[in-house]
């Protein structure tokens, strides 16, 4: 079912030139610097995925958004209600109408990783439809009880070199304290993610300080000591082999706030009493304290703007966060960032890497902010924008002003473990067909495209994430 | 003039699996959900078109504003004016302006259309310059004589299945009437379209009441008044063939006024006395309003934002609406349309078509948009973006997101009856090819992508609009 | 190591047609109606430009923020410091670091220029990196010693017709007096910029009044002495040969003030008390001031909106402007220069050239704005855009709506003199592929494909700017 060099321009010329650039990527271990795989598959040796449906469909609200867009109700695919309501159960019928609906994922990346998912994970050859459902899911059931599929087998065969989740700042880390104990020696390393308890008005955020408090070891009566505390989870988070942070933001702002600020601000948040407009100017403050951390410990530092969380209400109100309700907004990063580039954009011990959900910022600002400050390199296409025609239009419009060693390669963002391979796959074909572009039009030469396919499948990512 | 396998990529690979969906496609029924073909074409069987002038150029702001954007005023193009001042009126000298300046279109979508209507509908073979134009003049106007030319035979002749108008809330729909009293068997169906009772900050609002009142046979003295009566209009409409409304606003604001604020609000506009900022809240609380109405009669609610109308004010003053001055303007949906969608956006009775002139929101916010709700479908690429490479980015850019399946298929949108065939043929070009690059580097099937041209040609918008 | 017919699309179809079309271009003089070439290069018979490093990279803030966003000092670079302080003065050194980093620009604009003005202007065969670095600075050092190396020899083997610089509006133009004092034949004239003098908030705006009253020789002691000192600057601009007047500007905001306002607020610039949001408004009256000037007078007006500059604070204190740290900023037209277009939109004598760093606003507003009004005309792909795939976008996003008579054909915009001929060289190139794929698609004929490579290459330009 997947053609051999499939994805590839038509072009013949072109197309020979992709093939050989794609050959000296393709078995090159892969680099996941940044994702949302869960630790606790490499913590138990005998970790199971559950069924097809468990593994596949349930945790992955890039697919049943999709299938809710079109009418399908989340409780009839399986999706855990937050007040435990009834939803279905049975997984054979569940595939059934997931396989039923199965041509909405024509043409988009989603329909790619599956089927690369299946044919070459699970071994599947036939497309999935209705009358083929129950036989695949099959296949995938006895194929999930065999020892192959064993998360840390997966983690081997896929020849992955390091894996980085994301973990909140107040995490104690025991997951992978389990996984690194266990002698097993797949690199897994933890990110450290604080938006939980910069950001005020996040939802519980006086329990996440308590929690913070009770981590740290640090009593966060002020905002000397949240600093404090911040610094020494930091810390454990590097021991841990952390190497880097990540941040997600509605909109980039920064702003140095002054000392009498930052504490009557924190005074205000610990009493419940702050105000949204304060908030805002806080997490801007603390961005920029997050830079001044990173250049003292050195952990890179992600920032992920401009996705507003939550959009439809029903679903958070029955389902929770992370169920595909989460819509772009335009972001902006010229003035946004301006603060926090003063203070940290030429350091020399600061890498800032950022991402987009706005495809505008990439000819307008991102590309020249990093084409200048030594401090900031470009994360690949994100999200939405992780597709064959999102990573062309990233090389499109980054590439010229940017120049490739101002990008930071790729990392795949997933929280579904068998879609890596599938997902780096599609990044190196995707660059091996812009390279080859460039060849066959004389604007590089063979030798230079042999160098700049290795750096953007293995070495920038491994480079900018110092692992 | 019109070379066979036209507009196609020129990859031999791909362009004979374009050939081939395209023939697929070609022949299909066509299916016009949405445009401003004037109704009184079809009620007089023996309508006639006028001149080549009348018929071509006076009614058609794509092409006069190109002619007057190099200097050549609207009045030596016989555009009339509102004060009913001089203009030009030898048609065959406006004939020649145009033919002296038709290359100003080289590579333009009007440009193609009218190869395309030239040749296919007039049989003109020669290309239109100043030495060939009184011959092409007189070819087409001997054409426009003939009985073949006269609208419903063009109708048929086009293949035309459905066409829908687009008609003033207040419109009392005598010439839909009148169409269907005369036994002819064409499919003309009224949209309805309240922009003018619904903006508080419309020229003329007061009387647009008044004409509802009297249309209704409702008196609308009150808020709840104006409520039955639009709904009344509704169920007029439907009666009468609607399968639509259709709503233009600068922005697509929306927000649920309380009861009170509506009533004042609707008061002080009777009075005369709104302020901008009430009339633009009002504006947004009727959108979900029609949005509620849509669940309870089943109207397709079509949303077309982000023109500001009248750019020039001399023109507007001399020439009224719809001159070829209308530019657009950024356009945000994300936050302005969460109070909608958080009511209906899930209501399976809602179908909201979303159309842009704002480019950057298909991959920011209209595919993330349309990839989660049920409600929301996406609407072809729309006026300025009518064109093969507007196209080509839609397919780009909202497909991997969104996915085929919500997106409405094609309308023409356009007030020139004989540009329909060549709208639509490019579409289904444009349409195969996307489908040819996808299968050529094997993203789908063919099998796939044969389904998939009948769908964008036809079933999408037949089954979006329910015709 | 130039390929000959580099840069065209691989289809074969195509790249003979796009061959055949830049055949026709490739020789035609160059026009270069913007820029920033020195005059002093002209003004000297025996101007010598110094070392390699001199040359190419002193002056180029292209160049050397790419070094710089890689963590290399300005001052390892040998870019001179405000105060005096020392860098680096071994200008072979320098050579050596820009040749090990020479790989940065892989695929870059900067790239290409440099690779063809190695080949094309100094006869340079070898790539250039670490091992090559010397002797490539010595063959074009010694290149640089020899009588075909002096500007005015470069001037004419490069074919240059018209060469416009860019002038402050307080400039007395002496050295353009000089060259035409001296017999030689080129065409250099001058451009009158007049943002020191009517924005404001200019850091030594007072001064550059006086400096105007002393040029002019009317006292500007009130905003009429202001106006028509400024008439007079313009007049003896165009007494030089000024084909035109350049404005930057953050946002292109156009506000016709009353009378007493523009009185009012110039007296409080006067004084030093002019407030920001007053400055703005001042400027934006200026525009339309400008506008009504270049009706009276001729001077074609030009438009260059967008970029924040000195967005990097420590480089803008000790290394000063124009040092590769200006960030482009989301930029609005049809709102904003609403006021200027009522007035003057319409006047055949205006011709408003409009650049932008925002290319969303391509489709959006720009190509409508130019498609409608007959004075406003779009510039090339500006900055950041002037590059391959910059004018690809262009090409695909402008032409369907403004029609390509209604740009500007191309300038080089640049500082870099010997990199003149690659810009040109570039954009004829990208022309004739753009043409390519429309003849190859059946979209246009060749007989207008080859006029329209002539109207691009070289006639857009010279008509536009009436030279």
């Amino acid at each position: 079912m997947l053609a051999h060099n499939r994805y590839f321009g038509p072009d013949s010329q072109q197309k020979d030139i992709a093939v050989k650039l794609y050959e000296t990527a393709a078995k090159l271990p892969l680099i996941c610097p940044h994702g949302h795989v869960d630790p606790n598959l490499f913590a138990d040796p005998n970790y199971s995925f559950g069924t097809p449906v468990d593994l596949l469909l349930i945790p992955d609200h890039y697919i049943f958004r999709m299938l809710y867009s079109q009418g399908i109700k989340l409780e009839e695919l399986g999706i855990p209600r937050k007040d435990g309501g009834p939803v279905e159960t049975d997984h054979r019928k569940i595939w059934q109408t997931f396989a039923n609906h199965f041509y909405l994922f024509r043409g988009t990346p989603t329909g790619m990783w599956l089927a690369h998912e299946f044919e070459e994970v699970f071994g599947v050859k036939e497309k999935l439809h209705g009358q083929t459902a129950q036989a695949i899911y099959d296949q995938i059931a006895d194929c999930l009880k065999t020892p192959e599929m064993q998360p840390r087998r997966m983690f081997e065969r896929f020849n992955i070199e390091v894996l980085c989740t994301t973990d909140a700042a107040t995490d104690t880390l025991d997951i992978h304290k389990t996984i690194r104990a266990s002698g097993w020696k797949g690199n897994i390393r933890p990110t450290f993610r604080p938006d939980a308890v910069v950001n005020l008005g996040t939802e519980g955020w006086r329990e996440n300080i308590n929690r913070l408090s009770a981590v740290s070891g640090i009593a966060v009566n002020d905002y000397p000591d949240y600093i404090q505390a911040l610094e020494q989870r930091r810390a454990y988070f590097k021991s841990m082999g952390a190497a880097a942070t990540d941040h997600a933001v509605l909109a980039p702002y920064t702003e140095r706030l002054s000392k009498d600020e930052t504490r009557s601000i924190f005074y205000s948040a610990l009493r419940g009493e702050v105000l949204p407009d304060d908030a805002q100017r806080f997490s801007g403050h603390m961005l920029i304290e997050m830079a001044r951390m990173s250049c003292e410990d050195g952990l890179v530092m992600q920032l992920h703007p401009g996705s507003l969380r939550n959009h439809n209400p029903a679903i958070f109100a029955n389902f929770g966060r992370d169920m595909g309700a989460d819509i772009p907004v335009a972001t902006e990063y010229t003035h946004n960032l301006k603060a926090l580039l003063d203070e940290y954009g030429r350091d020399p011990r600061l890498t800032l890497v950022l991402f987009t959900l706005d495809e505008t910022t990439y000819t307008r600002e991102l590309a020249p902010l990093a084409g200048h400050y030594p401090a900031v390199k470009l994360g690949p296409p994100w999200w939405f924008h992780d597709s064959w025609n999102g990573m062309a239009r990233f090389f499109d419009q980054v590439m010229e002003t940017a120049g490739l060693y101002n990008t930071a390669g790729f990392n795949d963002d997933t929280r579904a473990f068998p879609s890596i391979p599938a997902r780096h796959d599609i990044w190196r074909r995707a660059s091996a067909n812009w390279l080859a572009g460039l060849v066959v039009r004389g604007m590089i030469d063979m030798d230079d495209a042999q160098e700049m396919i290795v750096d953007l499948a293995y070495r920038l990512a491994k480079n900018v994430y110092k692992l």
